[in-house]
């Protein structure tokens, strides 16, 4: 590595799955025309950071660096860069880079780049070699164009987590076109339903929050649904069937969907955007085939539609809610996800990597 | 029954599972004010007319006359008939009644009725007691909402298929809304596949047909398709990866439907028409959040739909591949349907049954 190219950060990683995370030195490449470099203040906690550096997914190469729920400041850009100058605070998600020719790419549909876009953290990087290492880090260097303006009013630590669970969220709710009127039913309470509720609300939608357990109940109307759908209990399940246009489907693992597919009107959609795996027990095709219904997956967003996401909440004064740690606790807070002990995002003050 | 209220009519029906049909006389009521009584002339052969001659769901009622490809002309009309008038050609498909005051009927989506629409066969007959009789016989009274105009330019006979074949295809063509340049993919040529194949075409889409085997590859051709895709092929399915808007699934048995996925490009949409049952091998969501793809299931169509498509077929001059049969030949001709004998539908001369 030639380091005339490049400045080196502390950052927090791992060097293997069965080990915890620390604190290391990485790379980042100095500025080009097109960059932009953020001194990143707070980095969201995402369930795929977890998965990432455990290795559950089978492709992680260490060291790995994850996070990609970054809000911070510019402190430097590139000549030809236009969107933000020094001193502005500015955005990271889920990508940092994609073809920029194939058809989707040019439709700003770039999560869906069909030569694979590149990943914050975890995917190759065609600057330095290597990986790209993500948002647990004192500083990152992006293309202009994967970066995005965050609302003057927002909270910045509350922000962070718009980037990955508020845009996968936001993006299914755009693309069926939830708006006044909309009956939208969201599955699963975690960081990805109550920006789910938040934002269907928003958007002027009826909510309707399905639960496994009661406790959710107080929480899920405080944040905004109008009712709690306990979907174990039969006669809840009935006295809704038939009634949702979008049903956002967050649950991270395998689980029944054919419950919630009868809860669709004619024309829903059942949208998926937390689980990667087969749809067990099977699917049953007599309710999609009488009511028209459809069951789909959604992948978080493009970024013409991030930066319509982050503006539709500063105009509505719509963030995440939280809970502040230090970069030194991610490992116990990487456990207390695992045991769904955070309401509903940890976003870690990167200040204190400084410290 | 009141005679008063009924005229006798010979039909074919059948009063077991396991006992061919044969000759019956049932009756029909006399016209109402709404009413249309249609003289039947030729009557399409549909796999539900099987199956339900059969009791293959279970619930068939007997006696049962199946039939709901219906053509024939208009031979009394009520007094409060406007749509047609006697001598005109007339059709009925697979609906005679709805509630026509639920959402979905005030929609023209009579097909989702949410109080349950009224088969033209094997349905509750408010008028007269007991379950509809379906087109197999002499003469049929129906509400003139469910009547449809036949354009005078196509052959009667081949134009009965399109009552329940070409509905069953044209309605998902339009709510996913095909037209030029749409990539369009057919699974099965059959009934329903064939008129999938002729009707993407006149809507100005490229249309390819994924077949098991090599000789439907003419068939297809000449059909109209552009391409066959040997889909047991991997080099064959690899090329097509990530290709199609919209797949129409007419297949009727149980099969896996994860390979088309495969094919279908960002935001398209893999539609089963033909299989009422659980998707088995387990559908994989990977690919569908990957690339925004959903999998939905679609049941005939519409009365407006209806006539929309059998008008579109006028000006495009497309009817249904046919072969022609007698009456008395019905339960002959439902062994070679079982064995996919018959290109592409058996339609019924109903002067056979006058002889
Ligand atoms: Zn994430
Ligand atoms: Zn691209
Ligand atoms: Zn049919
Ligand atoms: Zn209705």
């Amino acid at each position: 590595m030639n380091t005339n190219t490049t400045t080196n950060v502390k950052a927090y990683g791992t060097v293997a799955a069965d080990v915890p995370l620390k604190q290391m030195d990485i790379q980042r490449r100095n500025i080009t025309a097109k960059d932009i470099e953020i001194e990143i203040l707070y980095c969201g906690v995402c369930h795929s950071d977890l998965h990432t550096a455990r290795n559950d997914w089978g492709f992680t190469t260490y060291p790995a660096v994850p996070g990609h729920e970054i809000v911070g400041k510019v402190t430097q850009v590139g000549s030809d860069v236009t969107k933000l100058k020094v001193g502005d605070f500015a955005a990271v998600g889920c990508l940092v880079d994609s073809c920029h020719t194939c058809d989707n790419c040019k439709k700003d549909l770039e999560q869906y780049c069909t030569t694979g876009w590149i990943g914050t953290y975890g995917s190759p990087d065609k600057h330095l070699g290597g990986m790209t290492l993500g948002g647990y880090s004192e500083k990152i260097v992006v293309d202009e164009h994967f970066v995005l303006k965050v609302p003057a009013n927002l909270d910045l630590a509350a922000t962070a987590p718009l980037l990955c669970a508020g845009i996968t969220t936001w993006s299914p709710l755009r693309h069926w076109k939830v708006g006044k009127g909309s009956k939208v039913a969201v599955v699963g309470l975690g960081g990805l339903g109550h920006m789910a509720i938040k934002l269907a609300k928003g958007l002027g939608a009826e909510v309707t929050l399905f639960s496994r357990s009661i406790d959710k109940e107080k929480d899920a109307l405080e944040l905004g649904a109008d009712a709690v759908i306990i979907s174990t209990d039969e006669t809840q399940m009935s006295a809704v069937n038939g009634k949702f246009d979008l049903i956002i489907d967050t649950v991270p693992y395998v689980h029944d969907v054919n419950p919630y597919v009868g809860t669709l009107n004619t024309n829903g959609t059942l949208v998926l955007v937390g689980y990667l795996g087969g749809l067990e027990p099977i699917l049953n095709t007599v309710p999609m085939i009488l009511g028209r219904k459809s069951v789909a997956g959604s992948l978080i967003g493009g970024i013409a539609e991030t930066q319509e996401m982050l503006d539709f909440c500063g105009e509505h004064n719509i963030v995440s809610e939280i809970e502040i740690i230090k970069m030194q606790d991610i490992n116990e807070a990487y456990e207390r996800m695992l045991k769904s002990d955070v309401r509903y995002r940890f976003v870690i003050d990167m200040a204190s990597l400084k410290s």
